[in-house]
Formats: C-alpha cells, structure tokens, sequence
C-alpha cells in the first residue's frame, strides 16, 4: 500500500521526519542561518502545549514574568561552569546603530560591553533575585518565564536543535536544599505528567549522570521518551544548581534566626523541541498524528460538493454540524472545529488533514444533508475506516472518540518504549552489537534503550561517545540489585538508559 | 486626606507614575540598558491583555505564527523609508562566539553579514509572504505574531519607551487595495473595541497625518488615549503599506484572470505600551486601578487575625469564602480569586491590595467566622468604604460588582477624554495659551485635546514641535466644514486632534 509520505520511517527515517513536517505545513527553515520560521499549525501546536503547561505551572504555585533579552558579558562570566557551556556559541551584540557609509549600511556605535542573546537566564535572573530576596519571608520565590533563547548551533534540525527558539525556564529560589530539591522533582513530576497525559509521550525519569549535567548545576533531573526510530529525546530537564548561583548573583537572605545565608536554587525548562518530539512518537507514514489534547483543531468538517447548484445546502449543514459538535466540551474546553471551505477538491483536502493529523474528519455531501447524516473518519484508524452517523450520534460520541484517540496515542508510544526497552544486556560486546545495525549500507531502525549497570565515570562517557551513545538517565526506580558495569566492568548497584539520541 | 503615593498626582505626574509602578510591584529597570523586568503582577495584566486581544484576532481569521528574531542587514535596505525610520538605533549582531583572551572573554566569530535584532518585522515576514503567496487562492494571508522587539531607545521609561518591548505585530497580504484597507480599518476597529471593553481606556480613532506615518506606510491609522495629566498617548496603529513592502520583498500573486501582481499589505500592532497606558488612565493618589477584565486577581481576600489561636478558623473561612466566590463567572471565565495567607498586618496586607489595584477586597476576621458575613471593599470607592454581607450575597453579586467597577472606570475615562478636548480653539495665540502651564516653574495639569482646523504639510509639523506638540490623528468623524488651519491660517476643511503626546 502507498503512503502519504515519502520516503517512509522505516525507509530513511530522518526524511520521514523533514517530510511530515513540510507536508503537515508545520515549519520551514528561514534565511537566517539556524533559524526557523514556526507556521501556524505547527504553532498552533506550541500554543496548545503552552496552554497546558502554563496551567500547570500556575497550579504549582510559579508566577510568570518577563527579564530582558540580552545579558551583559560579564553576567555570563559570573558562574565558571556556565560560561563553559554557554559562551561557545552565541550571538553577540556589539553595536546600537547603522550607519551608511559609502553606500552601504554599517554598524556603528559601538557599545563598551558586549550584550549577548540569552542561551538561558540564571544569570540575568539571578540579578533580579538577589534585590527581591532579603528574609527567608521571600522565599520560596517561583518565578517563570515563556520567551526565545539563542544558541548558536552548527547543525540544526527543525524543531529538534535551532539556533533560536521558544521555551519556558523556571526559577525558584529557596532557604533550604531539601525545598530546592524538593522542586526539583515536583517540576520533573509537572513535565512528566504534561507530556503523558497531554502529548501523549511515554517518558522515561531519572537522574543525568555527571557529565551529561547542565553546566552549574548539582544535580539535573530529565525526562527521556522513546522515538519511533528508537532513539531517546531528552524532552525536559530540571536542575538544582545548589548555592552555585546564589553565589554568583548574590542571592542571600537573613534566616528566621538572624544569620545570613546564600539561597538553593533550580531552574527547569522544556522547548519547542517537545513539537519534534510530538511528530516522531505519532507520526505515521501518512504523516502527522495530533494528540486531540494539543491539537489546533480537533475536528475538521470537509464538505464535498460534486456538482455548483449542491454548494449552498452543503456549506449551510456543514456549518450546522460544525455548530452541533462545537458545543461539546472535551477535557473541559469546547471542541474546535474548522470547516474547510476552500476551493478544493474533496479528496484533497481529505488528504491535506490526515497529513497535518487532525484527529477527527467530517464529511458531508449531498446525501448527507437530506438524512441528517455525516461520515466520520479517526486519525487513528485506516484513512479509509469510516463511520455513518447522525448528526446526533455524531455529537454525542465526539468527546468519546477524541478520549480514545488520546488513549490509544498513549498506548502505542508506551508499547514502542516498552517494547523496545531491554534489560538483559550484561555486558560491553552485547551493548555494541544491539546498538550495531545489520546492514550498515542502507541502516534498518534499530537499537533502543537499554537498562543495565552503570559505574559513572568519564571512562564511561568517552567510551560510549565512541559509538554516539549516551547515558540518558538513571531512572528513579531502582532494584539495588549488584552488578558490573556494562562499560567498565566495574562492581555497582546502579542501573542506567544507555541510548543513541538525539 | 493624605495618599498612599507620594507624590500625588497633581504634585508630580511623571513621578507619580514611576512610584505607582513601584508601589503596585508591575516592573522594575534592569542592569541592561534600557531594558526593564516585568515583575509578576505587571506581567499578569499583559497575560490579560494578550488573552483578551488574542481572542479577538482569532475571531477576525487571523492565525498565529513566529518568525526569526533576526533580519540580515541587507532585508532592512529593501524598502528606503523602512530603513531611514528603523536603521537609526538598533542592536546588531556581529560575532557568534566569545573565546577567553588573555583572562577576558572577547568576542570572537564574526558573521559575514550583520544580524539585526528585529525592531519589527516586515521585512523577515516578507520574505515568507513572498514563499507562500502564488495565486489569487493564497490570499488574503493573514498573520499575527507574539514576539519581543527591541528599539535602542535613547530615553526610556518602564512600560511607555523601553529598549526590548513585547507586542504582537500583525502581518496581512490581500489581492486589492480595498481587501487591504478594509483590514487596516477591522483592525484599529478591533484594537479600539479590545481597549475600550477590556482595559477601559476611551480611544480616538483616526489617521496620522504624513509626517506620523510608519516609515514606508501609506495610510497609517492610530487610537489615541487621553491619560489623566492630558498628555496623548498613541495605543495602537494599523498601516496599509500599499505595494511598497511586496515591492521590496517580491510579494506577487497570479491573479484570478492569468496576470501577475504585486499584493497589497498592511501591519498593526499594540504592545506592553498599553500597560503604561490603563497605569495612567485608571491610576489614582493611592496607586493602581485595574478594570476588573485585565486584573490578574479579580478579588483578594485578606484575613485579619487579632490572636494566634484563631488563625485556624479564619483561614478555614476565608478558604470557604474563595470556593464560594471563585465559581462565580464574571466575563465568561471563573473569577480569579487570592487568598492572602502572608505573615503580616491585615491594615498593611490591606494597603498593598490597594496600590496595586485589585478591584475587591474581601476581609474576614473571628467574627466574621461566627456570623457568615464578609466585609467587601471595592477599589472605585473610598478605601475605607465598606458593605457587610453574608457569604450567599457576596457570591451573588460579585459578578454585578466588577461589572460596575469596570463600567465607572469607563466611564471616568470617557470623561476624562470629553472634559479636556476643545473644539472652540480658532488659532495659534489661543492654541499656544492652551497648552501654557500658568506657573511655569512647577507646572500644572494643564492642557488636552485641541480638534481644531488643520492644513497637512511640513510647515505645521515643524511649528509643533517648536511646542512640543503634535498633531494625533485626523478623526474619522469629520464635520466637513471649512474654517482656517490653527498653525498656518490656511483653508482647509480637515479637522485634527493636537495634543502633547508621550
């Protein structure tokens, strides 16, 4: 059977992934290097994912706010970790104005320090913290921020890895560790708990080993999920970075017994990153699949119209079914629902919404009008599967059928990371060959995550960058079983994800 | 009496302002020039805004996308008035790197072209437009974004003139030049119903003579607001740009009858300028007013503990009062409503509410707690003005409550602008006088909207600004007779607003 999409996952998966993309009209690539243009469906995507989040976030006591773009240089320098990691590659504003000069324009008014484009904000944060808390009454302090970071990246990959895009970071401040750690984890459980339950990902928790922390941070916590081509997305990170801030911004306050202490700090964030992650866990060979969650629209109503004088009576009940199914509410929002009414052929259009991966498609045409019936068609089935009802019947399943859909999303990505999940690899020689594929020519999907003992060292991280493989955690739910390492072969009680990424 | 803001607004406008925005804890500077943090009840108002004005775009068949923060030096020459308005002061980009030197971080990586911080985006989204549009069926397109933009503004002040601002900016192509005016117009119709509904403000509408214009605009509209020390302020501006952009950026479509031309665009936009705007609008000698439909809390209830041991039940009570009240709908949505549950003195708990402009306050205290009632407080009356009632006639009518609020904050506004525009001014001498404080070494309120005769041209935009003057816009509402231009005695049959604007 042909597909929508070509070439096909299994085909050349990273294709696949640029393909669904351009053919669900999600994002293009802009003149500006790195830089990518979001267009309206696959931003209505984020503004979902956004909607969702924010709402979590609110609920767990943060508040938003908004700090300024640019960060002087010296801020940067503050925390040695952090310039390590971030002073690479960024963009750097130098100068205030243009001029022109011999015809051509030219920068001018050179500044007496460098501004450069927030990578991420602890430091330029920090400074704010450090005049709003004095006592420990001001703590805990839980601030959040949606905005666009830069990051000067060689090889970008839309949605994936950009040179500019969107994201929250949170940042809280804290008078004990215990509290700051505390948060840590809450935010991981609110990311989790987001992205199961609302874009439908299985992700795996856990702990990043050393060399895979953010740069300052003591401790990064991390949501991994499973793409189809079985490679890990790190999805979202949350960091407790300790005094390490505090004391580079200056973050203290006066205790409830009068000394003076540095505050615990965290920060956590996810990106636009999540809509890649969104498209290669649910995509199929037909093209995208939208969780109805986070779907611009979850029913589109496509009328099919054979002959002119049929126009008006089919556009009229198009709009009835559109306002009969509209009115329904599912997970607490009404439903939203788009009638297609541009001049195209029926068939197109069909074909346009299973590629943009609209969860469900309603079609009516003239028979239609005159039995008050419509064909429904899932995003989840076969494009071909259809279902004959009443508009009636229509509007009372809908929430059921949307609830399902989200379901049955949730299922296949839990059984893709499941399936592909194995924990009986004991040692480097095994490791290598599940990670090797059979053809090297024409390489098939393979791999996956495997569960096995870990000695964390950097032995263990030059090793497997050999064969661009990583730890991607240590999953919080641990057996305390003794085994050896399948790196090092050293003894340990701890087991870790070793996966390609990306 | 005396106020909570010192000094009032009589005493110091300008300053007033500034320690409004301090006393209601909105925004604050920051250590990078001319950039300021929105502090989180700030920030909560522009959520407000966007969420009302978002809802409002949508409506009109507008969908969100997101283009790059950067435009490559050679896009902002494209259109010659483009380039001559936004060239002047702007951030560039030059150096993607920075590289420790000698102990100091310099920047290293130069780019071969300079990358603009984007001041607006015409431009960058033409250069999409010039992707997507091909035939006559591509149009209208019809684009909002939500984006920071930054202006290397010489002076700023917190919310009116900053550095980096946030805003949305819409960006439309059409096939006529009527289909482009027509939205120009829906769009300042949308503005203008967004600012008088939502935030309360009483807005003029009308367009900008031709030294106003947005630089490479044809038509350039605008709403004006009156703010209470009679001062304009510009809210928002809708352009139809003609073909200049799609001229620039090569936006051309195949029409329905084979030929090629170049579309019609327009831009419109309103930013975190409009906050500045309802501070200055609805502010009073005790801080904020919010109009109840952008006010992050609508009600806050504050508990007023005189002994340790009733803590226990008073807040038990105000949480009962909160369930009560928060299921109450006001303006579609579920009220918002905060339980201040600080460590601190109810009378200063109180004070705090007041500044930054909560429209109720509800106190409960021990007694309260034993006879069902409340003590409601709303912020349009005196502070100390208050209504006893039971719980069930709270709930009752708090949605009537804040519908009241926001209809006297209305209606203040609306008098404000009515009170202080003079239409019997007949020349310059009166116009000069009009606009002289009477005690020029610490001046007065004094001034307003002068609708008066007005003959377009360069002469009278120069002999306005001598007075720091300017014209605001040429209403809409015309009465077509003729009289002689206040500033050159010219004949004309136009009448304009002239104002001292911000």
């Amino acid at each position: 059977m042909s597909s929508a999409i070509s070439p096909t996952r299994n085909d050349d998966y990273p294709e696949w992934y640029q393909q669904v993309i351009k053919a669900a009209d999600l994002a293009e690539a802009s003149p500006v290097r790195g830089c990518m243009v979001i267009k309206p469906w696959g931003y209505g995507i984020w503004e979902k994912i956004q909607k969702d989040l924010d709402r979590r976030i609110k609920a767990t006591g943060h508040e938003n706010a908004y700090f300024p773009l640019f960060i002087p240089l010296s801020y940067l320098e503050k925390e040695a970790a952090h310039v390590e990691g971030f002073a690479k590659e960024c963009a750097v504003v130098t100068h205030h104005r243009l001029e022109e000069k011999n015809g051509k324009l030219v920068p001018t008014g050179e500044l007496e320090e460098p501004l450069i484009v927030r990578p991420t904000s602890e430091t330029i944060i920090g400074e704010s913290f450090s005049k709003w808390v004095r006592s420990y009454r001001d703590l805990p302090l839980l601030i959040n921020q949606w905005c666009n970071v830069v990051r000067w990246e060689m090889r970008t990959r839309l949605f994936l890895r950009t040179a500019e895009f969107l994201w929250q970071e949170g940042h809280t401040a804290h008078a004990t560790k215990e509290e700051a750690l505390a948060e840590t984890n809450l935010m991981l459980k609110v990311y989790k708990e987001c992205m199961e339950e609302a874009l439908a990902l299985s992700v795996l928790t856990g702990e990043k080993p050393e060399h895979e922390r953010f740069p300052g941070a003591e401790v990064t916590l991390c949501c991994e999920a499973m793409m189809q081509d079985r490679k890990a997305l790190q999805a979202g990170t949350s960091h407790y970075l300790g005094q390490n801030f505090a004391k580079a911004s200056n973050i203290k306050f006066v205790t409830e017994s009068g000394t003076e202490e540095y505050a615990h700090t965290t920060s956590w964030g996810v990106s636009t990153r999540l809509v890649g992650g969104v498209i290669m866990t649910h995509g199929d060979d037909d093209g995208l699949r939208l969780p109805p969650r986070i779907a611009p629209k979850q029913v589109v109503i496509i009328p099919v119209i054979p002959k002119p004088e049929n126009q008006g009576s089919v556009l009229e009940y198009a709009e009835k079914v559109k306002s009969a199914i509209s009115d329904e509410f599912y997970n607490g929002e009404k439903i939203e629902v788009q009638v297609d009414t541009r001049d195209m052929r029926g068939g197109d259009k069909n074909w346009q919404w299973i590629k943009k991966g609209v969860p469900v498609r309603i079609e009516v045409g003239p028979r239609d009008v005159s039995e008050d019936k419509v064909v429904l068609y899932r995003r989840d089935k076969e494009p071909k599967e259809k279902s004959f009802m009443t508009i009636g019947e229509a509007k009372g399943s809908i929430s059921d059928i949307l609830n399902q859909i989200q379901a049955n999303y949730q299922a296949d990505a839990r059984n893709l990371r499941e399936t592909y999940t194995r924990s009986d690899i004991e040692n480097f020689n095994q490791l290598k060959e599940f990670f090797t594929p059979k053809n090297p020519e024409k390489p098939e999907i393979h791999g996956g995550f495997v569960l096995g003992y870990f000695f964390d060292s950097k032995e263990v991280a030059d090793k497997l960058k050999e064969l661009k493989l990583s730890v991607r955690c240590i999953p919080f739910d641990q057996d305390g079983t003794e085994g050896t390492c399948l790196i090092t072969g050293k003894k340990t009680k701890i087991k870790a994800i070793f996966a390609k990424a990306y």
